[in-house]
Parts: structure tokens; sequence; C-alpha cells
């Protein structure tokens, strides 16, 4: 009775990541057994450790199995060789067997070098160069026919994400809800962590950029003004939103309700719910959000302080908008790839009270930029995770709620 | 001191609905006073009343406020005049002050004739053509430059509802969240109505089609078989979905996952997650979803049975999706006006398990639709009711259990 | 044939409490007919208004039905008559056909005369002593044998609740959750009404005490400080709440930590999870939280603001509870009516973040009590008006952000 | 500069359950270091390993801080002695740095020998008895001065579970809450271990009883029926509830409605709030449910079948309820005592539908017995977890929808 076996190798902060014990168990989980060759363990939270596992399976076909399960811990079979490609069959087409990557560093074996990949995002292809040599992430209805595209796991390997060094709520490997935890030390890590990098991005450092991803609870639960002077601020440099949170946000300006609630009588005006399409129509008929707030006709709020302060704005449509207002993308492939195009020099992202751009959102962004969910449903947070999303940190909070805090937490009177 | 008056009538189940007290309520709060000069009450459920009402308040300015708070309830100035109309100013824009609808039945007077207003829809303008003369619902999007549009509130009334004649979870007139009754009632109600409708349906009656608006949560709560097994049976006539919905029941005909987890043997098996990302690209390669299913690639579940039982399907796109699948509408704006043309003719609306094709589609929905909302989250029936699709049902369930004892109280086995 | 009939009588604002509708409503569904002989309707707010009503019914026994059903609204037979009585037949037992009460106003007729039932609360008995006269709601196990307990429905009568002066967010007949408005504006109205409710407490005036009823969620997500503050402040004047927040209170003064969390540094910290059980222990070994606050061993926080400003507190036990803590109602029927002791003199309740104290603070509560019940499960200021607490406001906020706004609306720094 | 070091030894399912690398990571993070002597790791998944660990920090404080912090992983002192103990120093007191329990298995080095702890639960202390040898766990609130109790940590040793041996729902080392994947499995495999455990029970097996925890959702969603016929069956053998959920039971028996919602007419019925309360009165009246069962005035339902089927119910009081009924455990104290005097032989725990009897049962089960917990509110399960039960299975599903599909798993027909 044979079996089969290869050689593969783990190393980084595979210890205390649990990375090893993760592999191991699935080794065993799934029908296999291992010898542990060489275990180097790190001394020291600094040092790498390393191991050198053999793997073996009763077939060849359960072995491809137990590789491939294992592969996505960045357990990459010692027998090194390029990756493999394919060329794309047609235009928004991935070859069969596509390698579809996690959104955690990944590299590709190109001639005998291990390659970066650009861009990367989770539940893409990889299409190759394999002249100069280089590699980028490319999502599926980007391909174009007769692309190299890498195909099968051989010749990849992921890098797990190592602790971060600052001892904040994102030095933790694991997605974290925090119902029952206090808010302030979350709030506070991120006033801190955007103090940090307004002063990097001033500095000129990459990866510098914090973005906001929000649904119109941030209005109507009483957040406009805090989102408003976090811009003002210098603090929020790119925005993530729908038709909904612009409309009720010119709809706050030009007539001082949200959702026709009036916000300084506190209580519902007649005929209050129309306001948003009267917002709405008034600045299509002006032709551009930006028309209006020249014009002097918007005059306040977060879509002003956008324009004033060159904050990147992205707004995306659905099937539940009204209008929509000029500005919006309709088109949801268009609408994220400007997204996409919008997340490289993001250093810390916000996903505020919308489950569709927190997930959206979460979907694009590479494994290593530092994230935070907000919702009032417990469940949007959990959601994320369950998404891949990892490395958010839940909070469990109304939109207003943290927003005033945080902007608080960073100075604002009040 | 002298104050501005004006004569409404109130006429309909003004009594058992509510509206007399709402319309004397809204008149006192604002300010006003009123005199009931006449007040006739129906003896019985099946009569009409009619009251005559004097509003009296202090300006001219207020009346008009008052005036324009009770018009919704059905109450017009007895004065009764044509309605004033505007013509749009540029494409895409109504003109200044245009009416908004409601998604009650509404009526127009024009030319000294009270005409029907032709596909009533919340937060709609309204289009006429005063040589037909007609009426018709128009959203802003779609307004050409020079058309006539409604504006101000006079010449326009809308028909309260009246209780509909069975008695069943339907007849009530204000929208109910049903987390602490029994369910089996309301599913009952609603299979009893879906039975009725198939058999109007067969013989010619209008408004007998059943729409069924879903999340993926149907599949990965597993619904998947149930809602199949509706489709083959000719109870569902439309559906509403997402790329995701498609996608994952695609992913369980291919792989027999969802969202990775394995349907045959109970737990998530390696590299599942990629699965929908493989089902979309092999869709992809084969062109269409109706392609993949008459080539026999796809063989069972909600899209196969949809595309042999002629089922009318509308695949909305987010910028959530990966993909997304041929077929899926990625402009919103398209999206929703492929919603809206499938709309007439529906005579109960489910709402499954997604936020936003729930809300979507409340907001596309008459009034008169018994429409039914599922979600194990409470908040998404209570949010459809904010939004004005009053007329809702919410059930909290999840949707796998909802859609497995619907199919059960159908006559399906097991 | 023939039908039974009776005159019944409504007035107050019976208008702009919709209570006419809805009284004529249910006639009409439960079968009846009616003719309105008389309606005088109030022209101001103040006014009252006043209707006669001759209600018909094919059976004596459905006239009964509806009379039954209409008599909640304050529709009392015309022809009064004193309420029948009947004895106690046992410690803790009500006679069959007891009146039930509501948590509205109530009168009883008693020798000709309307007397005013003491201690009203929903679910109760009536005993009266016709003596005196006299009549006091009375819980069920309460009771003793012998006693005079009033039975049907006959020279009962309830007050509807007048719509209070004020214009704030208490100003509506019915509860309203508010998940989607600004909760500024609550929150502002409820600082606004505690700092005239110590005013007038200090200035000797009747129910004029504010109750906090929580649940220890106001320690986990960070409101100890505000809260502690706020009955400092002379803010609170009663607290419900149960061993958990007790205990997390007391943890976080000896050990920093809340369920093992460390305040100050952020993350949880090792054995922090058996802080609660140390403290309640070293609590117990003292003999009583009182004795731990004058001894200097508590030195801060909510118990011992509350021991230093004497407010009640009432601490009631349940099957979660670890110890329990010193002074604890570990009987639920002693904790209850500790509670109920407590209610009266209350003018303002604040149900906060406790599923259990919320509705047990609500069943216990008269209707005339303005009630804010704050959570951030949408559902709990649901399940509390479902339960009949109509006067609550709702709002979906956690217990920190609530009490750290309401506390820096009434003047609390930071 | 010198360094404390001791030596602890590591054994059992260390790698699969991925113990060595959190103890390694904990020594880590708290700022130790260490060398792995020796490791030898089992090659299959029934062979153990062991692994020991030299652990070194810088000071003798934090060394004993480490050591606490690995102990609950169950790593030893090698250098082994005895646990040491201290007296208590009054009746309802533990000593002052007590041994604060796990719900994992417990031994304790006494005079030599590692002695199993009796009756294991979380939050508890240790009382020894060094004559027999014998140790028991002991709630706080039951030490009686003069007990001998475990203080400290050494010669204590928790085993970490290992994972079972059937491959279902319950063979994971965490909790898992499955809104998102099918429910069918997860229904099918809990059907499976109660048809094992039955037939256990009957062949006098130990652990082999069924718990059902239950709140009164049971009722109001529809699940009376399918609980009432598991019992019958003799599928649950142990009921813990509250005054509610058997008032609603009785209701629906006595008067067919359920929180006054008629069962079968499917709407409230008038006057039905009263229903539970006339419910009440009448059993008290009787003396007992057991008498009201046997004079046939209460002839069906959960406890009717209860007592029928000599399942054994706690039923606990809270402030929350009305009456109570004859049988309900006012004292929390002592209902609490006889929840824990019913566990032992439980081998399956079924929580629906209540937060409160969910958290207090899982404080009180040991961390061997399969959890199930089902409810509506994703964060009921999540919050089971977070206080500690992790091997509870959560279940997002409506109760009547949860019991109703188990019943059919087990054979119910409809």
């Amino acid at each position: 009775m044979t079996t089969s076996q290869e050689t593969v190798v783990l190393s980084g902060h595979i210890i205390d990541s649990l990375i090893l014990a993760k592999v191991l168990d699935t080794i065993l989980i799934m029908g296999g057994t291992f010898d542990l060759e060489e275990v180097r363990i790190g001394k020291t939270r600094e040092e790498t450790s390393r191991a050198r596992i053999v793997v073996r399976a009763a077939t060849a076909g359960l072995l491809n199995d137990v590789l491939k399960a294992i592969q996505p811990h960045g357990a990459a079979v010692e027998r090194e060789s390029d990756c493999r490609t394919a060329l794309a069959p047609a235009d928004g087409v991935l070859p069969e067997d596509f390698y579809a990557t996690t959104h955690l560093p990944t590299q590709v074996r190109l001639r005998g070098r291990w390659i970066e990949v650009e861009g990367i995002e989770m539940d893409l292809g990889i299409a190759v160069d394999d002249q100069q040599p280089a590699a980028r992430a490319i999502p599926m209805g980007e391909v174009r026919r007769g692309e190299r595209i890498v195909v099968g796991r051989e010749g990849v390997r992921v890098v797990p994400l190592e602790r971060p060094r600052e001892r904040d709520v994102f030095g933790f490997m694991e997605s974290q809800v925090s119902a029952e935890h206090p808010h302030g030390h979350v709030v506070a890590d991120v006033a801190a962590r955007m103090l940090r990098l307004r002063d990097g991005r001033r500095n000129g450092q990459p990866d510098s950029k914090v973005l906001l991803a929000g649904g119109p609870a941030i209005i109507h639960t009483g957040g406009r003004e805090a989102l408003t002077w976090l811009i003002e601020q210098d603090l929020i440099h790119v925005l993530f939103c729908g038709n909904a949170l612009a409309a009720h946000d010119l709809e706050a300006d030009l007539y001082g309700t949200s959702l026709g609630y009036g916000l300084a009588v506190g209580r519902a005006v007649p005929h209050g719910h129309e306001h948003h399409l009267r917002t709405i129509n008034r600045v299509r008929g002006i032709g551009s959000i930006d028309a209006a707030v020249r014009a002097g006709v918007v005059k306040d709020g977060i879509m002003a302080a956008c324009i004033r302060h060159h904050v990147q704005v992205v707004m995306a449509g659905t099937i539940r908008d009204d209008g929509p207002l000029p500005g919006v993308l309709t088109d949801s492939v268009q609408a994220q790839a400007a997204m996409r195009a919008a997340i490289p020099g993001v250093g810390l992202a916000l996903l505020v009270a919308s489950t569709l751009h927190s997930v959206a959102t979460g979907n694009l962004l590479p494994a290593a930029v530092p994230t935070v969910c907000v919702d009032v449903n417990p469940s949007v947070p959990t959601k994320l995770a369950d998404r891949g999303t990892f490395q958010a940190v839940g909070l469990v909070m109304d939109a207003a709620s943290f927003l005033n805090e945080l902007a608080r937490a960073l100075g604002r009177a009040a």
C-alpha cells in the first residue's frame, strides 16, 4: 500500500499567527498524515519561524486536495516551480482552473523569480506578463481574450500578514465584533491612526489616505455635521457612498430635513418625505452637485465639504434610487472599477452604516488595510468577516454616535 | 382678526380606516380649527361614509399647509378645479413644485373630468396628456423636456384603499411585523392566495401574477429546492434577484455547494469559496444562463426552473458582484425600468431575505398589491413600512423555513 | 329579526386620539352596527369631544362581546351602574371573571360615585373597599382570601391619556422607534425634562423622580462614568438593575476591567473574566455594598454614587447570576414588590439596554409616565410596545452613546 | 540580567486543537520567551502529542503571570505539586485567591494524586476533601465557613476537550453561528443525536438525557405542537423554562390563544391579552399544574406532556412574571440550584429562543455537553459564546421553524 507525498515549507510568523497549527490540523482532518522534519521557531516576536512538513496521503488525488487546502496558509511546495498559465479564452472569461486570489499579499514565480502580484484583492484572477516579468490581479470582467492568466496553485504563494507593530485595536489577527467592549478605545485608536495618517499624508508618505464608505443612516441618525467636520479637517480623503447619502445630505442643506424629519424642529414635517425628491430634481436641473455648490445653492454639508476639500467621491447607484443625482455611477461594473481605482494609497478604511457599501468595499480592500466596520446591527460586521474581510474590527454603534465620538476624539468642540 | 377657510370633502371608508380621525387630528396639530358640517357614516362595512369639513387657519399660508397635509388622506378641496401643470424644463428634470405621487390609486382632474393615473408608484411625477385626456406616473429620469407635468395639489385626489373582502392576513390597513405571532396563519393565507391566483391566471384574470424578490440567503439557508418546486408548480411568475442568488443557485447545481459550504456533506469544503467564481466564469464562457441550461450544463434549480417555466426574471447588478453573470442588468436605472415593466399584473408580492430587493420592489409596487416581507431581521419589514410600503405584512423567519413551510402548505411532500 | 342594543358614551380627546374611529371600527369589524346619536367635537385641542353611540348586534352575546371590546377605549355603557364585585376565593387567587387592569387611569363606580383606582398598573385586579369608598390595583399574588374584587366590566371606566402640553418627543399618543431619526432631539428633550424634574423635585413637586432601569451593557460599552455623573448631579433618583450591572460596576472600580476587558489598556487582560467573581466574593466577605463603600474599598462608580446620593436602588436576581452580591433580591416576587413600591412619584423612566428590566419596569409603569427605551437592538422597544407600554419612545443606540450624549446635553464636560 | 524560568508540559491533542500555538503565542505576547525542548507530535488524529516548554520571563512576577495565562490551556508546571487550599472565611464567601473554574474537565492534585473535580461548571470554586481524597465544584453561595477551598493555580490542571468521534456539527472545537449555512444539516445532526440518546437512555447508558431550555416564543411563533410531540416521543427529558412559557402553553389549551392571538382564527381576539392572566389565576385556584392536568382542566400541550411523560421541569421566576403559576421557583438561587441538580446525565442541550435561559443554562453546562443555541436574533448565540459556552452551535431560526423541522426530521407527520 503506497502513498503519495510532497514536502512543503512554511515560514514567517507561523507560530503566533497559528498558521502551523492550522496547516497540521487541515492535513489530519482531510485524512493525510505528516512528518515535521524541521521546526525552527523564532524566539522573539520579531524572529520568524520555519517548518518543513512532509505531507502524505493515500492517493495522488487526495494529496493534491490537501496541498490545495494548505496552500492559502502559505505552505509552498518545496520543489518550487514557476506558476502555470493559460490564455483567456474570450473577453471577460478566465481560463478553466484559474487561480482565484485572496486579499493577502501574493507572489507568483515567473522564470524562477518570485514576483509580487499588483493590486491584490480577493476573488480575482492573476494576469502575468512573463517578459517584464510582472503580475497583477485582474477582475473577471476586465480580462481580454488571449491574456495570460495563472492557473492551478503551483508557483503561487501568499504571505501571511504580520501582526502590526502598534498595540492598538488593529493589532490582532482575526476580526472581532465589539458589541460588549467599551467603544472608547476603538474610537481612540481610530482617531490616533487618523492623525498619524494625516501627518504622513502631508509628508508625502504612501498609504496615508483615509477612506469612508457610508450609508444614509449617517444623515438620519444625526452624524452629518461630524462627518462634514472630519472632511474639513482633512481627515477623510476618499468617500464611497450611494445616491441616498448624497441626496439626504443635500436635502438637509436645502430643506433642513432628513427623510422628511425636520432636523431643527425634531419631528416629521408635512410633505417632508418629498424633500429628497425635490432636492434631486433641483440638482438635476442645475446639472451637477459641483455646480450646485459653486452656484451657492448648496452651502454646507458632506458633499459641499468633499468638493471644497478635494475628497475623491465615488457614488454608486442601486435599484432603490430615486433620480438619481448627477454624478451617480449607475452602472455597477463602472462603479466598482471607480472604487477599485480609488483604493491604492488607502491606509485606513471606515465602513459606516451600510451593508452594501461595507461588503463591496471589503471585497476590494487588501487584507493589509486596517478596517473598522461600524453598524448598529451586529450582523453586518459578522457578515463582513464571513465574506473574508477578516481584518475588520466591528463596532456595534449607530452612525451618528460613532462619528460624533470620533470627531470629539479628534478635537471637535461639543 | 380674520382667518382663511376652505371646505374639504372626505368620502370612502373614512371611519374604519381612521382617515377622518387622522385628518381632524392633523388640522388641530398644525394649529387649525374645523367645523364638521356634515358627517354621514356608513352603517355597515360596505357602505361608505362622507364628511364635509370647514378648515380654518390664521393665515392663508397656514391654511395652504394644512390643506397640503390632509390632501394625501383623500381630502379634496370642494371647490374642485382642474389640476395645474407645467412643462418639464429639461430631459430628466421635473418642473418646480411637481406633484410627487404616493403608491395609492390617484386621480387627476383634467378638463373637468377625474382621470385615473396609470402606473401609479410612489415618488414619481404625473405626466398628463389633456387631449386624450390621460395621465400616467413618470419617473424623474424618464421625463423629456417639454412634457406636461402636474404641479401643486389642486385637482389631484388619492383614493384610500378599501379593506379587502378576504379575512386573511392582508385584511388590515396597516403593516404589521409578526415576530411573535404564529407564522402558520400567515403562511397559510399566502398559500391560499397563491392557489387562487394560479387559478385566476389560468382563467385569464388580471392581476394574477405572483412576484418573488429574493436574496442569496434563500440558497444559503437551504430554501433552493422549495423555491424551485414553487416555480415548477407554476406558483411564481416573476423573479427579481441579483447576481448572488443566481450565482449561488448555479453553484449548487455545478458544485453542490453554497458559499463553499457543501450542501450534501454539511460542512465547508476546501476551496469551496471559489466555486461561485468558477460558476460565474463558466457561464460567462458559455454566454448565457439560458444557453447553459439548454446545453445541459446546468441541470436543476431556481434559474433552470425559471427558464423552463417561462418565469420573467430581472437580475439587477450591485457593486458587491463578482463577474457578473451574463443577463445581469448592471445599470441600476435600466434594472429599475425592467422591474417596473414587470410589475403590472402582479397580484401578490413575496419579498424574501433581501433588504435591497425588498425596499426597491416596495418602491415600485402599488399599495393595492398584497405584499409579504420575510426576513430573519425584524428591522427589514420595519424599514419597508417606514419607506411607505405600509401594506406589507412582515414575517420574521429565515428564508428557508418560510419557503419550505410555504411549499408544504401548497402540497410539496416533506 | 330582533337585535340587542345598548347606548354608550365616549368623551375626552376622542378625536385627536383616534378613539372614536377605533371604537366605530371595532363595532363594525365584530359584526355590529351603530348610530351616532350625538357627536360634539371640541373645536380646539383643549376642548374635549363627546359622542353617544347606539350599538346594535344580532344577539345579546355578540352585543356583550362588542361592549367588552370597546370598553378599554373608554366607552362606558350609559346606563351607569356600580361595579360588580366578588370575594377572592383563596389567598393569591382572584375571583373568576375579575376585571384585569390596563395601565391607563381607571375609575370604578362605587355606591353611585366614580372612584379613582390607586396604584394603577397593567394586568392587575382591583380591590375595593366600599365603606370608604376606595379602590386600588392589586397583584394576583397579594390578594387575600375574602378580599372584595371587581368583576366584569360594568361600572369601570378608563380615561384615555390626554396629549401632554409639551411639544417634545413624548407629545405623541403612540410609541415610536427611532432607528432612523436623529437622536439628538430625543436626547435633548429627555435632558430638558430631567432638568425640569430636578427643579420640581427641589420645590417639592410630586411625580418628579427620574427612574433608570438598566443592564450591564451600560458598563461594557463604556457608559459607567456618564451614569455616575448623572447620579452625582441629582438627576437620577431610582435605579432598577440586576446583579450584573452592580458587579461589573464594582469590578471596574476594584480591577479596572469590565467582563475582563481592561478599561484603561483597551484589551482583555489575563484572567480578567474572573474579576467579577472575585469582586462579588470580596463584597460578600465585607457584607454589603454599602459597607464596602463606607470602608473605602469601593471608591467610585455607579453604586458608590447611588449610596452617597441616596438613590433608591432595587437589585433583582436572575438565574444567570454569579454570587449574587449582598442586597440582590433573589426572590422575583419580592423584587417586583420592591420595584412597585418605588414607582409612585416617578415622572420619567429611562429603560436602558436590558430587555428584562425594560419589560418588567414597563409592566409596572402607569401609562402617564413618559418613558424612553434605549437599546442597540430595535426589537426591544418594539417588544415593549407589543407588551402594552405604548407610551415608550424607542431609541436605537448603544447604552454608552446614549448616556454620554445625555450627560453632555446636561452639561458634563467631554 | 537574570530571568526566571519554569518548565511546563502540554499534552493531548495540542496540535489539532491549536493549543500549542495559543500557548506559545500567549508567552510571546506577554513578553516572555521560550524553548521548545521536546515536541512529540501524534501522527494520526488518535495519537496525542506532547511538548515540553521552558518558559522564561524577566521577573518572577511576570513569569507567574505568564504561567497563570497559559494554565487554562492545560499547561501544567512540570514540577508538580499538590494544589494549595485555604479555608472559607464565612458562609457564602470563598477565600481570597480562590481558583475559579472553567467548564472544561478539571483535576486537582491532592496528596500526590490527580483527582477529578466533580460537578464541573464555569465560574465556581473547588472544595476538596483531602481525606477521601475528593474534589467538587462549589457555587460561591453554597460555601460554608471552614470548608477547604483550592487557591492559586498550582496543582490544578484542565483537560482540553478532544474532538468528538462523530463527524457531525458538534465535531468542531469552536462555536459557530450558522446564519448563512443551510440549517438542514444542523437539524439532521441534532435529530440523529437525539435518536442515539433515546436508544442509549433505554439501554441505561449514562449522559443520555436531552435538555431543552426555552422561552415563550416557542408558543408565540407556533412551535407548541411540535415540542409537545417531541416530549411524547420520549425525546426530551429535562425542561428549563419560565412562567411565561408555561402560562402561554396553558393559555393555548384553555383559551386557544397565545398572547391573546387566536391560534385557530389567526388574529387577535377581543380581550385576548387577559387570557394568560385568567389562565394563571385559574391554575392558582386549582393549586398546581399537576392537579390541573389530573383534573382534566388542562388537556394537552407542553406542560401536560411533561407531567404525563415524567419530564423533569424547572420553572424559574423573573420580575416580568404575572402570577406566577404554582411551581415556579421565584427565588433565583433556588431555581439555579434546581437547574444545577438536573444537569448531570444531560448528553445534549437545546437552548431555544430565550436569552435568559440560554445564558443561564450555558453557565451550568460542562463543556463536554453538545449544545445548540437557536434564536432568530444572531446576537444570542454570539453572546453565549462570549460568555464562555464555546461549544454551542448557533442556529439563526425562529423557534417554531426549528421545532417543526426537528420534529419532522424525527418522523412527525406534517
